[in-house]
């Protein structure tokens, strides 16, 4: 146990954000990190505002994140950060990321990190140089049956895997155009801000994510098609993808943006020689194994049956809902002991935590898809 | 209302077989029509001992489908049989029902209809010569919330159609080869009896049918990938297609047999500009209606918002389930009639039944998925 | 195998009728029986119009009952009827079953099979005296997973069964009044028709006897109220039943035609020491199986682990969903070898069908609750 | 907004404990309160452990709920507790309270309140008198859905409630006993500290409120069973209640703990002559709206044809699971301005947080119905 909690700054998610309050309410939840300060928003008065909504010091209220950087660097070990979260649109998240690794500071990012392969990678190297770390909130991998999916296949349950199919489907495109949204996420549509893609970027990382956290496959090659239906810019927002896995396997991801009635519709399923696993994110504290001689076993979070690891990702017993802020503080929770570690001194050790590895990875994904797509559908090979 | 029962005459379908008294339930659940005779096997005591299962009369039990079609249609037309079904494996298919239309008989043949694009077509040309009807059994089609789903497209309620997701995913394959399985169908591993294709031309077609019958989408192009995971014999048992439509929706339609824990999990998803459809064969009474503004709405069979089409085909009310033979039986139930057209002489006019058009259909789609997979992925348009 | 169709016929269920289809098609599902004549309405031109519908004999369309049974049991043994199937309203079950046989037919009846515990058990009295078979139709017993329920609970596999719930919820009384119901099933609410029972007549009886098929439980005594909100006439359209079982099992019986957006709502959970079951005859192909140590299994009809009374229940394979009149059809398929063995002059043996034990306890529950709820809701127990 | 968070003190809920976390993670959700002090146990080891595990003062950390009101009702107004949450076992819930509400404390408690409706009417005296506020956490009427079926019914969309009928399932019992469950929980079974009510007292006062709390009826008289299963000590672990509300409407309750396979199902059915209403408290983000013409409508968390209320209640948009904890933390958001306005001298106003006055009719509730269950069922009247 540790002697205090971590102090953690943020830059975004100022009053109107989704994110920034569930990252906020995900590092707090354990009591093992509070936030402290942050640059909530460009504009001053917000960023003021933002953090005096928190009850946090106005004085630790930044409109600009390179003084933020500057500034928390300067500030005595006892009190400056221990840790920055990025929650600024897309376009950004290179450059904060960048400059709070430079100051030193371990960094928490959302997804996609960068806006191009080429920047995920000079992160990576980044925090390698400056022996920061870097986590990036895929938060579905957070999930306790997510986590019993993957150590189900590790221990072979399955049999050898032969075929993985993952969709991530969302209906936010038509609800904001032409439905009752509050035509708010405009900026998701601008390339400048959202960078060149769409769909594939925001939640076909988590898509491919999910799906490699899970089977620890890796991707072989990959052929795509990708269509902009409603979105307009150019922008895909509805791509599909065959997938050929390193050792056989093979997989379908589909993912969209613009499918009427979809809310978060991430799912995966995973069919092995033996036993066949279904996860669906927007009813996760289940896990449907269903058997080669044709019955079925649900397994629910906090049954007595699962891997430790499972088990330690609940909050709550089985039959209470454990939700998405929860699956959210796990990354957090697996997060902050490798940072004390290096605070006090430690080598890093692996954990339980998306990293800037799987930020490379995605943007090869992205990358890959993207450039399938254009070329006639032929097969690619991901750069990583 | 007609003065008799039509009479039905089976080839193949003997003791044992799952498909025949499926055909013969169906054909006589609305007492229109009886089967009468048949060449249940080629094993002329097995026929006979099928026909006396039946109590029917041993003077119609034959073992020959060429001595049958000959001496029924040697009989008056008082006792002749007005049409014979054909639910011998693949291989025979086209063979038979050649024979039959030859000789002026009704067909009503099993899916895929020949093991080729040439045969299908040379059925249809045969048909059409011998002004014989022709029936493909693809059942699904028959299910009530089928044909709301159909109604509904058609009427314009979901807006433009977008994209289509269709999945026919079995897992018979490791079922019978690793699992309690008792080793029947081994048939289907024989490429001299199953012809060229396993999955995509025995329940790919039905996939395709499904997506079509709801739809009526024509393919533009496709590319796809198939495997041969289990089956051996080279023979594909898991593919996967990406599909432009013509008018511009794109399209997924996936299928496999080799899915531990899968049963019989052929599903639909249209989405449209405004609302989506969710059909799952499974569950074949309820459809999900997904709204652009976030709620759903859950049409039960029997239910008084239906439209005609589906009320129709109902045979109980809401809350009691009707099952794949009712399904079943809608087909034949729409075919009797313009059987009975031919019986009076009046001309044909379109029924709500699958015929050999779509036979034609689903042989070019088995073709080219086999082709685009086989040459690089690359798309490819169906020859129809 | 035997040589021949049964003959049957049928009182009620012509033109327009809901069941009387039913028991045809389920009657001939299996070709092992066929209806040939009947009584399908008082009215001559009617009950003449639903022969011809059926391609009959109109010989043998009559539109009395009694000259029927008389007409009928004058015929030799090669043309005579070997049963009949009564399916008009309520109130003159009696009769006609007496009358049938008293002439020496045996005699399927839909429920309640009378009016009264009184007549219940004068119809009991007349089958044994006449050595007559006589089959009631609580037919949602026929499902394969309602028997595969019976042998779990047999084998004892759930420990000791501590507890059942069973609710049997409708809502056609106010669709029928107030929604866009056709105002049919009028005769319903008219006690001279209906008896002095409407929903626990008519439904509370089906849910009594699922328990008790299920558990092979015994009521010891039992403590209800109903009500009657919206039927009229005083006849109840809800009722709810507390029951303690011999042995110390509680249960609770809930029964209601009165529940707005309910189709045909029959469920049953049965808790014990080791494991729960729970099944929906909405969705009727699967059994959910729950255990102590939170985790579920769901069995699917035509699965290899299932007992082998489900097994035999079954017409397709898991998947294909058999439907309420393949239910139906299992009950016929049990009854037709007790006739047989009756045409064959040996003894009868306990088929797994309903009988008339059935029937008496049926009416023996409906008087007890209603006397429950009329006096004050004392404990009674059921006289049968 | 105002100036700094609330101060909360805790009593139980130190290390081990289930609940008492949960409520430190509710409370300090939205960043408008935080837990200081407490004694979370009696031993002041483990209270010194509860209180260094989450950082907080150790000068804070009491191990003598006496000393603490006395000792933080001497704190000066800036440092002071602004409320305590009692989260200890049943049997001391009541003097705890009371002595903090006598020190001038407002008070969140667990529920039961207490063991008698005696001792929860003391509390409601005592809380007008000390002018204190008093929380007691039926925390799953925080949900959302909860919410909107609670206006939908307000509204009059259902037309008139005729029925409801409520369930809380759970299996602990069994899996404690008998299962892989730890062992814990013993104090349960210990009428000394559980109370002369085991289930009734533990969760059928949260299905009485759920009730209450979403259809608004009031209870006229209630008829009951119960039973101790495997619970020994004669505590009651399974119950059913037959209601009758005024007005007309008719209610069945049934909670158990011993039903194997059962996790944390509350569910609640709400039946009026228009519409009905389904929620399940496992799969909280969503309510089931049956329609009298057969058609089903999901509403979901988040999506924009909700009440003002319901959307008030998520944190998070549509499809991204708000858990059991945000539901919890919904309480507490509506309690703290509560709090507010004494600590600024208004006068209060009624909250959406259940009160004492929930808390006495809930004791009211359970004392009824042992009553009626010891009394030979009789119909019985709570006395509030």
């Amino acid at each position: 146990m540790e002697s205090r909690k971590l102090r953690a700054g943020m830059i975004g998610g100022g009053i109107g954000s989704f994110i920034g309050p569930v990252h906020r309410m995900a590092l707090e939840l354990d009591a093992e990190a509070e936030l402290v300060g942050g640059a909530f928003s460009r504009d001053a008065d917000k960023s003021r505002a933002s953090a005096a909504g928190l009850h946090l010091d106005p004085q630790r209220a930044y409109h600009d994140y390179r003084s933020m950087a500057q500034q928390e660097a300067r500030l005595p070990e006892g009190e400056r950060l221990d840790f920055v979260v990025v929650v600024t649109p897309n376009a950004s998240h290179f450059e904060i990321a960048r400059t709070f690794l430079e100051h030193g500071f371990h960094v928490v990012c959302d997804k996609p990190v960068a806006l191009s392969l080429e920047e995920a990678k000079t992160l990576q190297e980044t925090a390698a140089k400056k022996k920061c770390l870097f986590m990036i909130t895929h938060a579905y991998t957070g999930y306790p049956m997510v986590k019993q999916a993957r150590q189900m296949i590790r221990s072979g349950e399955l049999g050898e895997v032969l075929k993985v199919v993952v969709e991530y489907f969302q209906g936010w495109v038509p609800f904001r155009l032409h439905g009752k949204g509050k035509g708010s996420k405009a900026w998701k549509f601008d390339p400048d801000i959202s960078g060149p893609s769409l769909t594939v970027a925001d939640i076909g990382t988590h898509a491919e994510n999910l799906a490699h956290y899970v089977t620890e496959l890796e991707i072989q090659e990959l052929c795509a098609q990708s269509t902009s239906f409603l979105a307009g810019s150019g922008l895909e927002d509805d791509a599909d993808v065959l997938i050929r896995y390193r050792g056989g396997a093979r997989g379908v991801l589909s993912v969209s943006q613009m499918l009427s009635g979809e809310h978060n519709g991430l799912t995966i399923r995973v069919y092995g020689t033996r036993k066949s696993l279904f996860w669906n994110q927007e009813q996760p504290d289940t896990l449907l194994v269903r058997d080669i001689n044709r019955f079925d076993t649900i397994l629910h979070k906090g049954g007595p049956e699962l891997s430790e690891q499972a088990d330690a990702a609940k909050r709550l017993p089985s039959g209470h809902p454990d939700g998405l802020i929860s699956a959210f503080a796990n990354l957090y929770r697996a997060f902050f002991p490798a940072i004390w570690r290096r605070l006090h001194g430690q080598e890093a050790i692996p954990g339980d935590y998306p990293g800037i590895d799987d930020g490379v990875r995605g943007m090869a994904f992205v990358e890959t898809v993207l450039e399938s797509a254009a070329s006639q559908h032929k097969w690619i090979q991901p750069r990583v």
